[in-house]
């Protein structure tokens, strides 16, 4: 049996998306337990319209909420009977593999450190994200767990991105890329410089050597780690370029009746083509590293989106990609 | 009069585009001169399709050209007889206030610094660009010359990129803001957390914060201050997911019969609003701080970018940018 915590708190769409999206996770996945974590009453409330297992649900009643604008690693030290910091307690004892929450990304980053901790020989827990790109998704990190790292640090994020990548995702022998601003094996600052050299030698990844920011979205790399501030710009600047382009497209197209009309007819086309740049059938963004697994989906994230992170978690646990990362880290000095 | 060197060998479209845009731009400003470098038959083959005031006009033949995939430092000490090392000397020696190149950015970059030299008080020499946003450009710098710096360095950046914008494109005190990983105090890495504090008292630039990445599409900031590593990243993404957007959404236009007629009607209205994000039309890429103007222009180029570049150069004279620059680092130490 694997076991998941909801949590139900801090989510755009309240709880019931959550309360939904398990039902349905619990339907696809015979070998689950849930745990969700929230305001009983709620929960029950809204599970009662649904058909299923109550074996297989437990609803954990917390007296406390962390908001998305508190100072996260505050909040999680005192906020202990918050949905999220006891959803993480549940992951810390081992009652849980894994924990889905929507709510502040900050208290998720702090939360997974402080509470569940690092697995043995991980020196940072990095948080990945998958990219939407012309071909399939690469899987970036860190996106902003880990702003200052030593070269080491780089060099363990590529080797946990590869273990994901292939076991979760299904990618074989993943080409695993540095993020950098040439292609040349002298380009990039220091970090990646002597992160570069150590990579070059490692054995059991597949580095295929720098990559540009340009040719991200060509997908021309599985895995592409970079340091928390890079990989924190690289993400946030695809979310805003992306929006922004379409915005400004739309405005375009509503710009005259011609426009208008020509709208309609590449309506179906170009939503087909959007629908590619849409990894949240791919579960939401884990936090690497960890004893167990933390995942942080999307603020504004529907029932699908808790759906296809429970998928993830199975998959995550199915496939011990925790017990891959330690074991590659076996050697490592703490 | 100003006195203005292109360098018209390394662009993609040769010496032609360079001679017209340099024809055009002497009809454009009565105040300058130019000096062509290069090959000097063909540029006299060129310019005798147009008429001119020929005591405007002077050509320096050179025996030597360096190639995009050169070492670009290597390439710069031992081609002295290249147009760009020539046209390079030039300005050092004060026979020239600025230079227009569209040759390799690597040996443009290691010229500025070797051939025509940092102003005095000048700690980095940052190469600075025109990002496209739904309104105005930002100016973008560094982004790409110097990727491990001090704090001090980055506020070097943020003074003289809110002198350029001001200066130059006619920014009234422009927004200055450090590209960062959230939008708090205590946000970032070391770097930008330390030079956000210095930022934060500094008097004569109008310090706005943080930028995090995903509102800088949106034109949040006029100024936007980066190591060369995160500038790169940034100005490279920018380059290539926009590029892949289009190319997706072109894509899905031609997919039908259907939407190739809706494609046909939006043509005018899509065209008018991605004209929007060509900032082509405001120069080139200059790199800042030096003793002379260095500016950069897409390798591609056309002779459109090479008025526009002359423009940037003369409105960058006559309006004493690096004077002013000079002036603000008098008490700095060396």
């Amino acid at each position: 049996m694997i076991n998941i915590v909801i949590d139900t708190i801090g989510g755009d769409n309240g709880a019931s998306v959550c309360v939904k999206g398990a039902v349905e996770g619990l339907r696809q996945n015979g070998n689950i337990k849930l745990f969700l974590t929230g305001h009983k009453d709620e929960i029950e409330g809204l599970l009662a319209e649904y058909e299923y297992d109550k074996n297989r649900i437990e609803i954990i009643d917390c007296s406390e909420e962390i908001g998305l604008n508190e100072p996260p690693v505050k909040a999680v030290r005192e906020k202990k009977d918050s949905s999220l910091v006891v959803g993480l307690t549940l992951v810390k004892e081992g009652k849980a593999d894994a924990i889905i929450s929507a709510g502040s990304t900050g208290a998720i980053l702090a939360g997974g450190q402080f509470v569940v901790g690092r697995a043995k020989g991980v020196k940072r827990t990095p948080l990945a994200h998958l990219l939407p790109t012309a071909q399939e998704p690469s899987l970036l990190l860190d996106c902003g767990a880990n702003v200052d790292i030593k070269p080491e640090v780089l060099v363990q994020f590529a080797e946990m991105g590869s273990i994901y990548m292939e076991s979760v995702c299904g990618v074989k022998n993943p080409r695993v890329a540095v993020a950098n601003v040439g292609l040349e094996e002298e380009k990039g600052n220091q970090l990646v410089k002597t992160a570069y050299h150590i990579l070059k030698k490692k054995e059991g990844i597949n580095f295929v050597g720098s990559i540009e920011a340009r040719a991200i979205p060509y997908g021309k790399a599985d895995v592409i780690v970079a340091d928390g501030f890079v990989g924190n710009v690289i993400i946030k600047l695809y979310e805003g370029l992306s929006k922004m382009i379409l915005k400004e497209l739309k405005g375009a197209f509503l710009s005259s009746f011609q426009s208008k009309v020509g709208a309609i007819l590449i309506k179906k086309s170009m939503k087909k083509t959007l629908q590619k740049f849409d990894a949240s059938d791919k579960g939401g963004a884990p936090l690497l590293g960890l004893k167990g697994l933390v995942v942080k989906i999307h603020g504004n994230s529907k029932d699908r989106e808790v759906v296809s992170a429970i998928s993830q978690c199975v998959s995550f646990v199915e496939n011990k990609v925790n017990e891959r990362i330690v074991k590659g880290f076996e050697d490592v000095e703490e």
